[in-house]
C-alpha cells in the first residue's frame, strides 16, 4: 500500500497552518509551517509545489467559503450582488491573506472555475467581452478593500481633544455606527448602477 | 545643548526603516527596526510612542505623497476624482502597508486634517452630513483595493493548457493589457456617477 506521496490530509494541515500564521503575523514561511507541524522543512516541500503552491492552497481554502450558488441567481445583477456579498464575507474572515492573494497569479483550478462562471453570467447578460474583466476586477477591488475595512476598529478616527477637525467630527457624528457596512453598500450600489448603465448603453 | 530627546532625524530614520521592512516582509517589529538601525530596542522606544506611534508615522509618511492641492479643485467631483487618483498612487508605492494602516485607527494630525478637508468639500457641495463618511470610506475601499491590484502581476490568471475555462480565456483576450488601470477607471466612474446621483437626490 505504501504511504501516498501527497496525502490530502497533509496538504490540508499545511494550508491550515499557513493560514493561522498569516492570521497571526501577516505572512508565512515554509520553515515556520514545518515548525508548526513539528516536521522538517523538507517534508513540507514533499507535499506542496513550493511557496507558490501553498499560496494557491490558501486561495482555494479561502475561496471555498464563497457560496457558489450565488452565481446561479437571476437576473445577472442579483447574481453579482450576492456573489460580492459572499466574497466579502469569505475574505473578511482572513483579512491579512488579502495582499498575498491579490498580488500573486491565480492558478488554483477551483478558483479559475469560479471566474469562468462569473464571466459566463456577464456574457449571458449581454455585456461586451472587452468590458467584462475590468468590471469583475473593479468589483473585486471594492470587495477586498471593504473586507479589509471590515477588519478595522469601529472607531477608525481618533480625534484630538479640542479637535481642529470640526467638520470631520460632525460627519462622524452624523454617520453613526456601522461604518464598514454602510460604505460597502454605497460602493456596491454604485457598482451595480454603473454596470446596469453600461449594459444598457447609457 | 544636550541631545534632543526626540530629534526629527531619528523619527524619520525609524519610519524609513519600518517602511522598508514592510515593503520587504509585510510587517515590522520594533526589535527589527532597532537591528536595522544598529541600536538597542529600548533606544527606538525613546523616540516614538510605541508600535502604534510608528504606525502613525508610517501613515503620515505614505499620505504625505497625496497631493493636497487636489482637494482645492472645483467642482467637488473634480476634487474627489483627483484626490482618489493621487491617493491610489501614494499607496501603490507601498502596497504592503495598506492592511496595517487600514486596520488601525487614524491619529496622525496631518492625516486627520486631510479628512477634514475632504469632508469640507462634500459638505460645501451640499451632501447630507450622514452620507459623507460612507461615501469617503467607499472611495477609500476602491482606492486601496485598486492600489493593491496595481502591485499585482499583469498576467493575473494563469490558465491551464487545454483550458476548461474558455469564457475566462475569451474575456481576458478581449480585455487586453492594463487590467489594473481599466478596473480602477470603471470603479472610479461608478463612484462618481453614484455620488452625483445622490447629491441630486436621484
Amino acid at each position: 500500500m505504501g504511504r501516498p506521496r501527497t496525502p490530502l490530509l497533509d496538504r490540508e494541515r499545511i494550508t491550515t497552518t499557513a493560514l493561522r500564521l498569516i492570521d497571526e503575523t501577516g505572512d508565512f514561511t515554509v520553515p515556520r509551517i514545518a515548525r508548526g507541524l513539528g516536521v522538517q522543512t523538507g517534508s513540507v516541500y514533499h507535499h506542496v509545489d513550493g511557496r507558490d503552491g501553498i499560496v494557491e492552497l490558501l486561495r482555494e481554502r479561502v475561496c471555498a467559503a464563497i457560496d457558489p450558488a450565488t452565481l446561479d441567481l437571476t437576473p445577472w445583477d442579483a447574481a453579482m450582488e450576492a456573489w460580492a456579498r459572499s466574497y466579502r464575507a469569505a475574505f473578511a474572515a482572513h483579512p491579512r491573506v488579502i495582499p498575498l492573494l491579490m498580488t500573486s497569479p491565480v492558478r488554483a483550478p477551483r478558483v479559475l472555475a469560479q471566474y469562468e462562471r462569473a464571466v459566463g453570467v456577464l456574457l449571458a447578460a449581454g455585456f461586451e467581452p472587452a468590458g467584462i474583466m475590468p468590471l469583475i476586477v473593479a468589483l473585486e477591488n471594492l470587495v477586498l478593500g471593504s473586507a479589509l475595512d471590515l477588519a478595522a476598529p469601529e472607531a477608525m478616527w481618533e480625534l484630538a481633544d479640542g479637535t481642529p477637525t470640526p467638520r470631520l467630527a460632525e460627519a462622524l457624528e452624523a454617520a453613526g455606527d456601522g461604518r464598514a457596512d454602510r460604505a460597502f453598500e454605497v460602493g456596491l450600489m454604485a457598482f451595480l448602477n454603473h454596470a446596469r448603465a453600461l449594459r444598457e448603453g447609457r
